[in-house]
């Protein structure tokens, strides 16, 4: 069943003991939405806890920070910014996908089995629904939950920077602001440090991009090997992704992360008309319009092989 | 004499021909402000001009597309988002140094001569200015203005990023896009692109980062060889100064480019309590808190020297 906002809010006030789910390989519009609907559900007094398959990086600490620890059995399940029952990682796909109660995203690719379902594909982030969620809770935006959903929404938009920002995603940046977030320090958290081993890793991918299709498509591999020698770890590689894209001309931009079994994750990135979803699709994978994701088996070699005949029919 | 916003609209109301001057080396903000003024002064049947005593990149062209060539004796005279005289450029300061009527800017440091003066050190750009003196006017916000405006804006807060965006910002922003500024195209072109040689020019750059002061002073140079070697030039190479700053536990960042004369152009950028326009005042340039700029003569061993023996008291 389809939810409005208003209709969604009613059922959270119905229920009482909530467990919100996030996708596994975290991210902070996952992290902040989960955390800031769990942090508006105890101010009505009502018990909520976060729980994620991976670990969370610290660097979302601040998230759960002053948060008791709150031990209950579950009696209504969420799930926040999850397109697709994979993506609650292994085990946590075997324990709830078949127990969701709501499902809330702003992936319009959204396949996740719940109860209700509140889906918004033109939002820029799963946080700016968790936003009007909370207006219509009656719970007073407090910098805490305003630092949760100002953080979904600046990593979804790449800091206001991506095609999915709008009038609304400003509007809402400006009241978070106003209620107390700290965005300076979550900017520079996200956007304007890079870790010693992270600029490392940068600069090992950047020197080895390739360029194919008459420079229509970039494409960058980050190796396991690069991981050693920068020191740099997976769950740190993420915002590398936006870098192929950047490329003048290119359509597409491709990254390849080599997993420990040595096959890869892929993330693309497109400009203009060409959509990343529709691609991603035909590798079984999945995402938005312009940033997309999925698999390819490895080795490299066969792994650029297979992306460079589907793309080669579609850039 | 200090003018406020509904003065600074009246006291234009009272003029008709404008010259507006912009900074040399110019940005978005110096070129979007002068544009945006010039297109609500025309709306009002009023002849208006901008001029900058440099080239102005084709990257801004869409400014001032389908505005006529007027040819007038310019009455009065406005400058906007320049700091000081010598930011004129060196013929335009010989010629209009002592004749600006009206001086508008964001920089608290303003030093510039002139009748009237709105100067407002908390404002993110000057284009967050030009808004609400255009709203005065009362004159529509329409999207080519928006489109002026938002350039700005967006250029000048690093894409929404720096610190010095506020609440305020994200509004304007919010209002810009309902008036219909091509956000999504003018980030991708001034945040979403780089040149090939750009790219180029940021590898060689990167690759050869210098870190001083147990980490807390990153310095980046970027030399002559380097823009033959990439292909890019001077004027290309303004967004490389964001990248120093941005390594973890870095305090100040540097980029000294060299000019074609062998001396440097430094661009220094500042985290937490660092000021960096105090900084800049040392050497006799000026600025931002987070982003001030000043010149050291070369070679580079003695620019460095230079540098580095202010610094280390500083930092």
């Amino acid at each position: 069943m389809n939810l409005d906002y208003k209709s969604t809010a009613d059922l959270l006030c119905k229920h009482d003991n909530f467990l919100i789910l996030t996708h596994s390989h975290p991210d902070g519009d996952t992290l902040g939405s989960a955390f800031a609907l769990a942090r508006a559900l105890r101010v009505l007094g009502k018990k909520a806890i976060v729980e994620c398959s991976d670990r969370i990086p610290d660097s979302y600490a601040f998230m759960w920070e002053g948060m008791d620890i709150q031990e209950f059995e579950p009696e209504f399940i969420l799930a926040v910014d999850i397109a697709d029952s994979v993506l609650l990682g292994e085990d946590f796909e075997a324990a709830y996908s078949d127990k969701i109660n709501l499902n809330i995203d702003h992936h319009a690719s959204n396949k996740l089995k719940a109860d209700y379902h509140l889906i918004e594909g033109d939002s820029a982030a799963t946080a700016e629904m968790v936003y009007f969620i909370i207006l219509e809770l009656g719970v007073d935006v407090d910098p805490q939950i305003a630092d949760c959903i100002f953080t979904g929404v600046s990593t979804d938009t790449g800091c206001f920077r991506y095609s999915n920002t709008t009038a609304r995603t400003h509007k809402i940046a400006a009241a978070l602001i106003e209620a107390g977030a700290n965005s300076h320090e979550i900017n520079q958290i996200f956007f304007e440090t890079k870790t010693k081993v992270y600029a490392a890793l940068e600069r090992l991918a950047l020197d080895g991009m390739r360029m194919y299709l008459d420079e229509r498509l970039a494409v960058m591999v980050v190796t396991q090997e690069m991981y050693k020698e920068s020191g740099a770890t997976d769950s740190e590689s993420d915002r590398i992704s936006a870098l192929p894209r950047q490329i003048e001309g290119v359509k597409a931009g491709a990254t390849l992360r080599e997993t420990k079994g040595g096959n890869f994750k892929v993330s693309l990135r497109t400009n203009g008309p060409v959509n990343a979803a529709d691609l991603a699709a035909k590798f079984d994978g999945g995402g938005h319009a312009k940033a997309a994701g999925f698999r390819l088996e490895g080795p490299l070699e066969n792994a650029l092989d297979k992306l460079l005949k589907v793309l080669s029919k579609e850039l």
